[in-house]
């Protein structure tokens, strides 16, 4: 059950002009259900991305790496119901074969296909269904099909998760759109399981590499649900230039700023939308950490509190349990943290003072705002002026039962 | 339901001569069930310990640590219901009254008292009904009492703990006696949430230190239940000459590393026991990574497979969903991990090989392990030739039922 989540409205998602898009229901895994992807680029668009840093990064991973360094991308191709990961040499080979099989439809180089895939680990490639499904994907290409996109992408999510703006910049409008999938094993450490994120913005391949480094510094690499890693975490930034604006090649201007501002946005969008349908979330957590000597502690307190079951369940028995918060705090690695000034606050609640229970603190406080199925943890370190915030959920029944039940 | 233990049997427990416990019921936090335990000491025992690395250690462990520097301990108490933990100065106040209580009683110093806790978080102590348990504690101290002595340090336990044996030392029959607590809040950083050994052995002060610290590093320190470091872990070896045997004094000696294995012994079944209790625990699983350059990485191994809620549901569920393993490997932080030469055993079967899975692999006999209670993971990293072991437990439905109710 997402927590203040609903399906994108198609309608909310803008085209962006250089991007179709095309799903196919190939059968990958399981039949009747959309779990193929096509994203086709026109010449001229510029593509960057983030990947996972899983040391077991999946097949898909690896060969998407590669193309990428060689230049223009054409194409993308997703599939969702297995993930190509711990599969070796075969997965390597079976993620080479579905870009070529691409690139000869689209007349291209099997190098100008960026192959993802999503879904169970270590079992073998469906390669032959994927190939026996583009033509399908190819064939019903639409501007306007990114809801159909984030559907098709989905493992675990309850919802489809997709967002989309439009931004003045540099006195022009210019349209970011973007999907992500993801519910569990969401702790990225370069990005969310899948996210694509495309505007028409016109933007040398430099800044692209910047924007979606930055972007998902502040969104995807803010969240957790699980605290794993995927094998498969990758995202994806496309500027086609569709939409007939001058270049942006300068790092320092305020063209650049605002793109990178709104590509950061929709990212925050999706990324929260990831937590929000987190597998089994019933509460959707903000964890601020104030008051730390760099954004580096400030993360880590954050994290640590975020990723403690025993935090995780509190809140999802909304139980003011929360000494549970200030133990995640000192168990965060911080050698010479002094706990006697570190204070911790629920929303406006001030629970803790100066590492002890604030005197004029009341359970009914904590009670009414732990209720809440939107909350905010804010924890001050009291040693300097960083700051640094990740959002989460809570770790439930229903988290238990979808991963035991995962492959039934 | 813990897995393969049983509540010790009073008789299995040799007494150790210099050591008498007595417990109480203070109703600390629940009535009717003993919840303060004092054990006593005769002049001359040696203790040492180790305690929690946890920033935000409890009032208890802070005034313990005092009290140990200054020498002689003459006496342990040790409530359950209240961790006294996140309570500021009022809660070292409440320590320290608590070991002034106890000295007064049986006419020693206040530091000659060590303090320990075990319970909710951040709630004030309630020192007043620990100072009117006291006198009843001390009129049934018995060296017989170690059976009632692992009852009265429970929490979420659904068993008590102890563990015992006779061990020939230098020629000598010496005993060690041990008891622990522990459910969930475990990865001990020092030692698991509570645990007492006595053995009546004769050693040097400097050997008793060194010996907490040797077998917390082969036995509390192996284990997690669900990564989370408790504020209260502390581990005390008391060692208190009763056998009559000659002073050990030597690090070298045939004796000390016979006793040493002794009390690691008895560590490591306590160790267990909390694991094989762990909350909501079906399955007790050894992980074992082989073939690392250094104990440290292998550990570090270990632990990313034993901390991963993704591993630990697949456990519950009985579900060979292997390829988790091999992302918490890739997740653990190994920079330069070669995962193409990484090997992974459930038992006997070989699952994957060189980082895919193993061509001669069947569902099957992963399915045949998983549905064991007790399960080795092996994983060998081929980069060298250390080796370290960690011991966990699954992830259940019950242990987020435990947590979500604790204090209800």
């Amino acid at each position: 059950m997402p927590v203040d989540l609903t399906a994108p409205d198609p309608k909310s998602l803008h085209p962006v002009t250089g991007v179709t898009l095309g799903v196919a229901q190939a059968g990958i895994r399981k039949a009747n259900r959309r779990d193929l992807l096509v994203v086709r680029l026109d010449d001229g668009a510029r593509v960057a991305a983030v990947f996972t840093r899983n040391r077991f990064c999946a097949a898909p991973v690896i060969v998407a790496r590669e193309h990428l360094a060689k230049g223009a991308v054409r194409a993308i191709v997703v599939n969702t119901g297995n993930a190509n990961a711990g599969t070796g040499e075969p997965g390597l080979a079976a993620a080479r074969e579905t870009c070529a099989a691409l690139a000869r439809l689209i007349s291209a180089d099997a190098s100008q296909v960026l192959p993802f895939s999503t879904g169970v680990i270590m079992e073998p490639l469906a390669v032959d269904r994927i190939v026996a499904g583009l033509p399908h994907c190819l064939s019903h290409l639409r501007t306007d099909n990114w809801a159909d996109a984030a559907e098709a992408i989905m493992t675990t999510d309850t919802l489809p998760k997709a967002a989309s703006g439009k931004y003045r910049i540099g006195g022009r409008e210019i349209t970011v759109t973007g999907i992500a999938k993801g519910a569990g094993m969401i702790r990225p450490n370069m990005a969310t399981m899948l996210g694509f994120v495309a505007t028409d913005a016109s933007v040398s391949a430099a800044l692209v590499r910047d924007a979606v480094a930055y972007a998902a510094d502040r969104s995807f690499n803010c969240i957790t649900v699980d605290g794993d890693t995927s094998t498969n975490d990758s995202f994806v930034l496309i500027a086609t230039g569709g939409a007939g604006a001058p270049e942006i090649t300068d790092a320092a201007s305020d063209e650049y700023r605002q793109l990178r501002d709104a590509v950061t946005d929709v990212a925050v969008r999706l990324a929260q939308a990831i937590v929000r349908d987190g597998e089994g979330a019933t509460k959707f957590i903000t964890v601020k950490v104030e008051g730390g000597r760099d954004e580096a502690e400030c993360r880590q307190v954050a994290y640590s509190i975020a990723h403690s079951p025993l935090v995780k369940t509190a809140f999802f028995a909304s139980d003011p349990n929360l000494g549970r918060i200030l133990a995640a705090v000192g168990n965060a690695g911080i050698g010479d943290l002094d706990v006697g000034r570190v204070d911790l606050y629920l929303d406006d609640v001030l629970v803790a003072k100066n590492g002890g229970r604030y005197a004029r603190y009341e359970e009914a406080q904590g009670q009414r705002v732990m209720k809440q199925n939107e909350i905010t943890v804010r924890v001050v370190l009291a040693r300097g002026s960083a700051s640094a915030s990740v959002w989460t959920c809570d770790l439930s029944h229903d988290y238990v039962s979808i991963n035991a039940d995962y492959r039934s």
